[in-house]
């Protein structure tokens, strides 16, 4: 495989934006895809020629070599395939690239379990081809597009752990990424990057006790992390991290509290604060103007960050007879408040694969 | 016993002033009592000769025939006493004034099992005189005190259920009490009263929901009701509420939907509309900007409200292998947002000298 890798990148929403336009500017040969039904973005992006990048990651009009909806032209000769969208998506992705697959290719997932569903579909569906899934703890950017093709990077994460599944591919995959984003870091596995993702333990506690002030304002004139991280939020938030700190050590894995990963994530940003409630609220990153609160409250701080974080971790933990007294009461007042039951459209173990396995048997398996 | 009773009010808090010079000014003696340790407010009183009151139950400047320390000396020749105060100081006052109670007279709580703890505590400590505990659903009214010695009365509930423990007494004290408070009405038994107390289906909901406001503003600039109880908020109150009505079907009573109960509680003015949430942010007297948001969230809207509500609630429904998932979030989440683990502040079955009871022996105990 040339040193130089070739990118996909799938999905054309902030994130895939700017993971297209950084890539081209550094100068990678970029695809970017975009599923037929939603491809009014890349239209937009057809019109205007490129995407106008600004902020944090790079300054500069981006031409991606190719804008497609032709998903096998996307994927030919492609080594890394990249997907940033929400992961309610990957299922829907996944299948429509299913085909074009091929051997010796990279799919990287940004957490919520994406790399051990795609294993797990790999097996039911099946998908032949030698594909290795990776995924990284979180988003390497944090992102806003004002306008289709005009993107801003409001910040860069400077220390990223990643891991590919089996864990023994992380070196090759890192060998191969790493020109292009120095913060990536060989995580020990992934089920060390989807237990240590940062979104569901920061974002349901700002929204579920912010409820009120998000619906009776739509989100309008105040700032979700300067005044909805208070004292009492950043509890809940420290007691979500304690019950999944509890769940990796079940699972014998290492983990970093929440206030100090968050803060080693921004660490160039120099974020973090003695305490939490002082990080959160004091963050340049998070208290940008474009970076506004949430209009409802089912919007993916909830949706995506309950069904593919809390509940996952939950129904693990329940597995292994773990308890999780505030993961689980976080769950029902979400689904009371939103009326739905997130565990309906939430990971459960068997979607996973995870069934019936011990949590050795779990670690040998993502090894 | 005389026709037109005598009061002894215990405590100087906002209702303990209302009260005192509402029947006062209905012609009736009183004898308004506080405890030695909290008597600031009643010097005030004295100072100033009396309280005045205005708003919804009277207008005017009442002079109690006696404002004292002295319980001995409050409980002579009295017929009923009120206690209008929180749930907290039930255990405490109740131990002051026992060595002065004496035959025949009844003693009001209103809510929060507090007749209930009343006859536990005779057998325990034990009383030897024959009171009754009575226990009306909630205050009568709804008041704001600005300054010692002035008080002003927002709403008076127009339809209040109120029990006496033993049932069978509840007519006669009714006989008692209705020339004073017509809107007194007589209750199946005190369990129905503690189990229709609505504060702990309102007042959590809208603290919890809004907790990063309260702190980041102090409660200040925005009304609870008007801009807190929005349409996911007043979902959890239904969903709290199905629980509860859930464990008063487990006992045989009958429920009142929390929605129905608030809009008769306020029947003269008009409080219910289509919606709940219409119902609570439209309601005169809840957007009344005396009546404020909590500066802090530990306040009586979490403390009282989950000690003596939702958590006495849910160790029942427990006890009685009765679900109640969201009554659990609640307190589960409260406990984690104010860092104090209100099961151990909270009213358990044996507080209530029903530890063990079935459903249906119970009932016959409040009968």
């Amino acid at each position: 495989m040339s040193r130089r890798p070739r990118f996909a990148i799938l999905g054309t929403g902030n994130s895939g934006q700017a993971f297209a336009a950084d890539l081209t500017l550094k100068g990678y040969e970029v695809h970017l895809a975009e599923l037929p039904n939603f491809a009014d973005t890349l239209h937009a992006i057809e019109r205007r020629g490129g995407i106008e990048i600004s902020g944090d990651a790079a300054t500069g009009f981006a031409r991606p070599k190719l804008l497609t909806t032709d998903l096998e032209a996307a994927l030919e000769g492609v080594h890394i395939l990249i997907f940033g969208g929400s992961a309610f998506a990957h299922e829907p992705w996944c299948r429509a690239v299913a085909p074009y697959l091929r051997d010796g290719q990279y799919i990287l997932f940004t957490s919520n379990f994406g790399a051990l569903r795609f294993r797990q579909w790999q097996q039911e569906w099946p998908i032949r081809a030698d594909v290795t899934p990776v995924e990284a703890m979180s988003l390497i950017y944090a992102t806003r597009a004002p306008e289709p093709g005009r993107v801003v990077v409001i910040g860069v994460k400077s220390h990223l752990p990643a891991a590919a599944l089996p864990a023994t591919r992380t070196p090759s995959f890192l060998e191969l990424m790493k020109p292009a984003f120095p913060a990536l870091v060989a995580a020990e596995n992934v089920l060390f990057t989807s237990l240590n993702n940062l979104n569901p333990i920061v974002h349901p506690p700002m929204v579920l006790c912010n409820a009120g002030r998000i619906e009776a304002t739509g989100g309008q004139g105040w700032n979700l992390y300067q005044e909805g991280a208070t004292a009492s939020v950043t509890r809940l938030m420290e007691a979500l991290d304690a019950d999944r700190r509890a769940l990796m050590q079940r699972v014998g894995l290492k983990s970093l509290a929440f206030k100090e990963a968050f803060g080693v994530l921004y660490r160039d940003y120099g974020v973090e604060k003695e305490t939490l409630e002082a990080t959160l609220r004091e963050s340049p990153i998070h208290s940008d103007p474009a970076f506004p609160a949430p209009a409802q409250l089912d919007t993916r701080y909830l949706t995506e960050d309950i069904s593919f974080g809390l509940v996952p971790w939950a129904a693990l933990a329940r597995m292994w007879q773990q308890p999780t007294p505030t993961l689980d009461a976080t769950i029902q007042l979400a689904s009371v408040l939103v009326g739905r039951n997130y565990w309906d459209s939430g990971l459960l173990p068997e979607h996973l694969g995870l069934a019936g396995m011990a949590p050795e048997e779990v670690l040998a398996w993502v090894r």
